[in-house]
């Protein structure tokens, strides 16, 4: 079974990378970016028998190692 | 207009990132991954009229900045 778990910065919390990135791409003549915000994503693939458990499991993978949930969020997608 | 980016290894291509944070969920009790592999994402804001050319702009952006092609896939999908 496989998931993606993508973790992104909570609105509010400054982004210096995406900030970067932004005025990167405005000085390669792509002016239409108005802002860019940079995350994570991890491709798990996790051996279980049935889906039950998975979803609770990643969400304890996200809780302890993926994501800090003070200053990120997360999302599961069991693909 | 936003868009996400994701930006993931190609299928071959080594991912000691990846392998770390295998070792690491598993060292953390989760034993049910497979394997784990990182990419990053980007949530880019495009400022656009139409959605005509907003691909082809992310396109450019990708090819020029935010993946590396030899060794990187990117997946464009617009929100």
């Amino acid at each position: 079974m496989k998931a993606r778990i993508i973790v992104t910065l909570k609105t509010g919390v400054l982004d210096p990378q995406g900030k970067a990135i932004e005025s990167a791409l405005k000085s390669f003549g792509i002016e239409e970016v108005g802002s860019v915000r940079q995350g994570k994503v991890f491709d798990v693939e996790i051996v279980a028998a049935d889906g039950a458990g998975v979803e609770a499991t990643l969400r304890t993978a996200c809780e302890k190692l993926l994501a800090n949930t003070v200053v990120e969020n997360y999302a599961i997608e069991i693909v």
